[in-house]
């Protein structure tokens, strides 16, 4: 194949459906997360919910009913071992790791030359591997909607309705609606933005025509990659260069000369936005409950872990006792942990590392690792 | 030796510094300062002011001009290794061990009764081994007063000048001053009085006529042996019986005999306040700061340990992050703990067992300690 030229190409199957590919980039450490969550063992490797799955298992099978075997995982090389033992089904050649970390554009690209390289009619999905979504059937009928939309020729994002004027995600503006057969609630999108101020926010949430952006897109391979191509030439080169060989014995060598190289760039600025302004990209608003969990305030409100009194207990181990108390507690030990009359606690514990905190100041808890790193505690980071 | 009636006795020296006896009565878990002290590890094991020695050490210390190697101890079998530890210096012969806890009408008996063996003519000083004060030089002091007026024939207490109306301590009402060489502060006492409530501690401040009983007092050992004879005769013989086996090989064999059979009863009610009533006992105000460390607020306060920005410290090998954050935290393992804007927390943290709290609730910890005994988690306890 020539990776020079893209190939338009004509599908096998007049299905939308049978060329779709699930991606799941499994990436980001989780800092607000800490001492949880972290280099060693990030947070899509927990079950911070209480659910009985870690977020990456849960991820796989709010997909698999529609993709089945067709998935594809892309971690970074220390997450082997935990990644495979929580997704034995995923298949070797389905197993994307990255020597160095390199951002969402190098990861979601290289996933979509390879599936490019196996089949140019593919429709791959791309869902994070940390995000908590109920219930599963709205989710998928809307990556259903997604995917038929994507076989028009676009870019399609799922977007979240906002529930609240929320300043810690980026927004859709969203445009007309879309005549797409098997999408009824396809629109067009009038542009990405970044997260706004809370007046701002204010402003989204009462015009309705804003959703936010969960990261989640559904697009051809084909079209990926003529975004990519035309927005970051070096990245796309690079790219398709590993993809040519990796369904070859050429795998690692190439991928170890090349991946070092690519630039660092979010697939936000690689091929979302400017698709956007080219007027390739779709949304399907998701009428689903979608959280990102970023911090420990968000575990707190989604956990359905039993409470203790008043405090939230998450963890199989934990000997919790509380008098007087309220919050949560998340723990990783055996230990016993007594709150006495203390309110809106945050107590995560780790066998080497504890945090306290509160609700309200969970988003800080980066502070805490920045500051660990900068005196070189790295250890527990 | 008669054990049923009491030598009058005529002392060899005349001067009383010179048959002065300390005894340290080192017992009590410390309830309040859980998870760092508890059964194993009781609050006399511990540094909880950031010294750099433990209570029981700095007790010796504290005493050791006056006493030399005449210091008696008493605890239990569980923290002979160490107590011994700690205090090397404490000859064999002056280690007294209980089999099982007795209150301290039986302990402080049992080393009076010892040292009324040896030599009748004995003044012992009974020091509590979990307190703080300063300056020792002050204390020391008041001691040598104590052991002048306890040489006239008295019981003498050294009752603490109350700094605030304590509802947490009992009080002993002063009467008229004795004259007494070398005890110019000497008083009687009218009696002692119980813990009160917050008004009448008030009154009690404001009158000026109540010292705080701190449990120390310093006495002819005859002369406590005669009120113990007088209010606990069982007890008064079974103690006399373990005293006159116990510089014989038949120590432990009547030891682990009698002293399970003693009834448990506080030095107080056996000999103290008896001994009020019958005007035999006198008071020294002492003129120092002097803490008995009931609870975290109290580590709080005292300890002179560093703080990081405004948490304070407490343990060696601690890795504390904190941003934006009051309060305290005790460490005991090597983990690294961060807060971050959590106010007037109080965190302990033990290789088992964690608390956190607040200072205002550090004397609810009781209640996590009596939850987890109920619950059989009796292996943190």
């Amino acid at each position: 194949m020539n990776t020079q030229n893209l190939v338009d190409p004509t599908p096998a199957s007049t299905d939308p459906l049978d060329r779709f590919y699930a991606v799941i980039p499994a990436g980001g450490v989780g800092t607000r997360l800490w001492p949880l969550s972290r280099a060693a063992a990030p947070k899509f490797l927990h079950d911070l919910t209480g659910s009985g799955s870690t977020l990456i298992r849960a991820t796989f099978d709010r997909l698999e009913p529609l993709s089945g075997e067709r998935v594809l995982l892309v971690t970074g090389d220390a997450h082997r071992e935990a990644v495979c033992r929580q997704l034995p089904e995923i298949l070797d050649k389905n197993l994307v790791l990255e020597t160095e970390p390199k951002d969402s554009g190098a990861a979601i690209g290289l996933a979509a030359a390879i599936l490019y390289m196996r089949d140019p009619t593919t429709i791959m999905g791309s869902f994070a591997a940390d995000q908590v979504i109920s219930p599963v059937e709205k989710f998928q009928a809307a990556v259903r909607e997604a995917i038929y939309t994507a076989a028009t020729g676009k870019i399609v994002t799922i977007g979240i309705k906002p529930t609240h004027a929320s300043t810690g995600f980026g927004y859709i503006r969203t445009g007309e609606p879309l005549i797409v057969e098997g999408a009824p609630s396809a629109h067009t999108v009038v542009k990405f933005v970044e997260k706004p101020s809370q007046e701002i926010a204010e402003e989204y949430l009462a015009s309705g025509d804003y959703n936010w952006n969960a990261g989640m897109f559904v697009a051809p391979v084909e079209l990926m990659l003529r975004h990519l191509k035309a927005n970051e030439p070096g990245l796309y080169e690079g790219l398709m260069e590993i993809a040519a060989a990796w369904d070859t014995p050429d795998r690692i060598a190439v991928k170890n000369r090349v991946w070092p190289t690519l630039p660092k760039i979010a697939i936000d600025y690689a091929v979302a936005e400017p698709a956007a302004d080219a007027g390739d990209v779709a949304v399907i608003p998701g009428d689903f409950s979608w959280d990102d969990v970023g911090d420990f305030a968000a575990i707190a409100r989604l956990s359905s872990a039993k409470e203790d009194k008043n405090v939230k207990v998450i963890g199989e181990g934990g000997r919790v006792f509380t008098e007087d108390s309220t919050g949560i507690v998340v723990t990783d030990t055996k230990r016993v942990i007594a709150l006495i009359g203390i309110q809106d606690v945050v107590v995560v514990d780790t066998p080497d590392a504890l945090l306290v905190t509160t609700r309200a100041h969970s988003q800080l808890v980066k502070k805490a690792v920045d500051g660990l790193k900068a005196r070189g505690d790295t250890d527990v980071l």
